[in-house]
């Protein structure tokens, strides 16, 4: 095994990230060390990398956390998994295991967490450590590339259509079909749901529609929440990807009485809801963040079962920062997987 | 029986309420006859008299929900009530039963509903008509005048906090100790929960004290939100009565990851919610309408059994339009009940 | 229209039905009158004409509850339903409306439920009674063939399936491949789920895995319960459509720990529970009778959708003593649906 | 600190205990020792004893599962518990932290689990190993003998209380007011339930009423199940501790339609059920074990707060072997503690 890996490397906010050479990790007590063949690039990435958020990384840190690959190395304790494993290292990258959320199965509520490629190093690297406890297994016949977007993507949308609360048979609606959205109209589709898509462009409702969607509505159109209302009754569920208040109020008015909404994005300020209407209607709106052990093994099984299918283009470490630059211009088709096998 | 009898009729929105002699209903098939001996005052009597909502009622009319008293005759065709039997009459009139909603035990939602006081006639008259199959039969041991307020305000907080999926032994925190919040605390103890009362008033919180509050808290301090969090490591569920958007976002303040908050008032305007905390925390917002007719049975039960009681005060009719004065000058406290057994 | 109509009654417990003509009913007041166009034959049907249960219905009466046709004659006071609708007359006649049951979406379990062809006249007959509040509204594109199994056989299975909770992606065996247990494959697959489909004839297990089962396993296997463990690591749920406690007992060794069973059939006798096992698994038994109004209409419209259809054999009313004789001899595969619209 | 220890040891089954002494064990990575100020006797202690059940320990083992006392050693490793920390070792000594029930919060279904004082020594002891991860803390003000019997007993019933699914008002039955029933009575009170207690003695009848129960019934008598049907309506939901079928086959008879019985105690054999009526009542039976991390920390929040008070008598541990005895014969009335401290 080689002794330096390759890394993509925030050293300031808001600066280029660097690529180094650097010495690959040693896995401590109860870790292990793993190979990326890929990873995912996501949005929060960029957060990371810029220091958008309240609570920040310290640089120089390795963002990235849709890393999948071999495990290469054991650190000493562990059992449950051996070398050359094929496994994924998602946001969700360790808890405390026996706090309130984490006994009931809500991790990622977790006060003490660690989050890959943010307070820890994250994947943007040709190796990486990872807690073996919270890594996802990777279905046998699930390639690496289509398998890195699951890591976050994948599961954000899966968890976010259970928070719905929508089952087999109603009604759910996507909004915004860009790199999360096209994934949660492939889960909806793989969970018995009727889904509404909706976008302001009309070229993410006809990938939509290729997708399974069976109504497509165009957000921009003045009618839009009546066309919803007369094609469905009123949706039983709404997941909101789009990262914008506007989606999210548009998407509360697809809703029908009882309706819940689930947001997943994270655009800075407020959503409002009308009071009134809420009470009236009993409107439930949820906000939901990644998902747990449990989502992200179910996540990969519809993946690997080939029901969901991210459409991604591979790319690689180095143009990393070019891949930032079209992210912020919007220009960035379904998910960006840099290949970290070669 | 008496053929004609005495009401308080909305003539004109916004006008006082005129006391009229007028004919004593005749119950149609399937109707009920009710001699009304009491009937509790809400606030939603006085935006119907207002015609303060989008959706009004057509004077003339009576207003009033909140009506209890004895089965006085029955329309052809009723057979599961008898003369003589004690109910109460509540905002949800009658249902449609076979909507959706209707069939899935939540006919507060059906979009056919009558509502006692607003499309139909209500309880501010000494006899009214009624759907048999919508009435609240009352507790033997549940005297007129504790009954009335539970018809909406007891109701309503008790569905509320089984909205806020709070279960014994957990933290609710009740927002506003008013009219509906004195008797949220109550049945918050009778249901098992551990209660913090909030309020701006340091003598509701006293009255919330001696309800059995465990904590309570105002809602003035600057420091509230972190009061709450500290005597409790943030509340598993919070039910706003107050009605104020600005008393929702403090209460909002006080959950923990996970948390719900659910809102029964009815004030104007927006709520606002920080789509960051609400995603990372994965907070529920949900509104909550009165409660259906097994909530009904339910509430009156806790009531018949003592463990909830309303603070409420005898008024006459003819005294309507000055309890109104007074409650826009928010000068009650706990209930008015009208005593129409004279 | 006629005034006179064909109908096949029960004279006396264990004799053949005789083919009547006779008057056609006329609605009461809240009633409507059908036109059946077909009817499903069950075995609930058989044992009614036996006075097989603890409660019998009273003969002469015309048994038969999967009856579809059009909406021939309105009652007085009938408003939500119109001549020439397209209609289906379940099990559940008619229930009170207001008990704790119905209250709550569950009118499955009123104490005063009605039940076509048992305490009311049923669906072999031209024309019947029916209250429009319980009658399921039939897709437009379902055929009347292909409706009239989905109104008991369909909706049975359905709402039992619901009942083992097993979410999509989840493993559940489908004890029993028959009329029933054919279209619970269906559902099972339609709603995302992974299905096991056991039962002791390979022809049957042949038609499960070509209706999209994905493991099949013959119950006269000396490993059916290893062959299950294996392949899903033991299901999540299952559903037990074989009349048989013999089945029930082996479906409840294919469960993993914390999984359900629902029990739709209506064998003689007791199932015996392993204690300590039931304990230690913490596992789930329970019955699952018919489906309400809301689950009838979701398993309408999954059938509307063509992802449902019955194996249905066209008959005559006039052959009903021949069939029930097969149906005895369990020669029936799939259902049998008589035509009543020649 | 000692280098040696008192430990009640099994060195055969079936005979009797020997008392040694013997080295105090040591902590290893990720284990502390605590030394135990009390610790309860469970009848599953004896059922380990004498090898009672199909997956027995190994001796020479210490029994004991409800061992309280101060943390007096960290092993490496261990950081969010420190010495002199008060906790207590329930029967779940450890499970693997990320199997499907692990992560789902039902970490007492994992299939790795140990169990303390049956695969890994337990509390019949002065000094033991413990998981930090798995042990409770014990609220300030729950003395150490009142707390031993929570760790078993009232964590097991305060469970299965929840796996009823009785909500607040609603009716449990309790049957058999032993060493876990008589608590059941209490948490079910403070849970907001209304109470039945069936027992077949009648001085046990009498405690259940001195603890809040609402009505009890001796199930000796011929109309036991028209009282409690008479009295409720049917319950909700049945807790059964007695270690009988037969109570159990007469729980079942006490439930309402749509009732949940959950079983706790481990009976050897089968319990039948009626199919018919299960089916047509939609009854549902449910087995439950112990009580997972979070059920502990509830259900000893709930005796801290003194709603909760188990009925023990101190003993010694010299003594095990007349406790069993005891035990054997039914003559314990309660729970015994074993005073360690001394």
């Amino acid at each position: 095994m080689a002794s330096t890996m390759k890394a993509a490397v925030v050293r300031e906010f808001g600066k280029p990230l660097v690529i180094e050479e650097m010495a690959i990790p040693e896995p401590g007590p109860g870790q292990i060390l793993v190979k990326y063949e890929a990873t995912g690039v996501c949005h929060t990435d960029l957060h990371a990398a810029n220091g958008d958020w309240p609570v920040k990384p310290s640089p120089p840190f390795i963002p990235g956390h849709e890393g999948v690959g071999y495990v290469a190395k054991l650190g000493s304790g562990v059992s449950r998994i051996k070398e050359g494993d094929r496994i994924g290292v998602p946001w969700l990258h360790t808890a405390c295991g026996c706090c309130n959320p984490c006994r009931t199965g809500w991790e990622t509520l977790c006060g003490s967490q660690q989050n890959t490629g943010y307070s820890v190093n994250g994947t943007f690297a040709q190796y990486g450590l990872a807690d073996p406890d919270y890594v996802g297994r990777l279905p046998d016949n699930l390639e690496f590339g289509a398998a890195a977007p699951i890591l976050c993507a994948g599961v954000t949308v899966y968890k976010g259509l259970k928070e719905t609360e929508v089952r087999p048979g109603e009604w759910v609606v996507i909004s915004g079909i860009g790199g999360l959205g096209h994934m949660a109209v492939q889960y909806a589709k793989a969970m018995g749901m009727h889904v509404v898509a909706a976008d302001i462009f009309d070229d993410k409702l006809k990938l939509a529609k290729d997708l399974g969607a069976d109504v497509v509505v165009n957000g921009t159109a003045a009618d839009a929440i009546e066309q919803v209302q007369k094609a469905t009754g009123g949706v039983h569920g709404a997941l909101v990807t789009a990262v914008s208040p506007k989606a999210m109020e548009q998407a509360y008015g697809f809703l029908r009485s009882k309706g819940t909404m689930a947001l997943v994005g994270l655009p800075p300020g407020f959503i409002s809801l009308p009071v009134f209407e809420t009470v009236l209607k009993r409107i439930t709106v949820r906000g939901s963040i990644v998902g747990t052990r449990q989502d992200l093994e179910e996540s990969l099984q519809f993946a690997g079962e080939g029901k969901v299918a991210s459409h991604f283009s591979w790319d690689k470490l180095e143009n990393i920062n070019a891949i930032f630059d079209r992210m912020k211009e919007g220009k960035i088709d379904g998910r960006i997987v840099l290949d970290l096998a070669a």
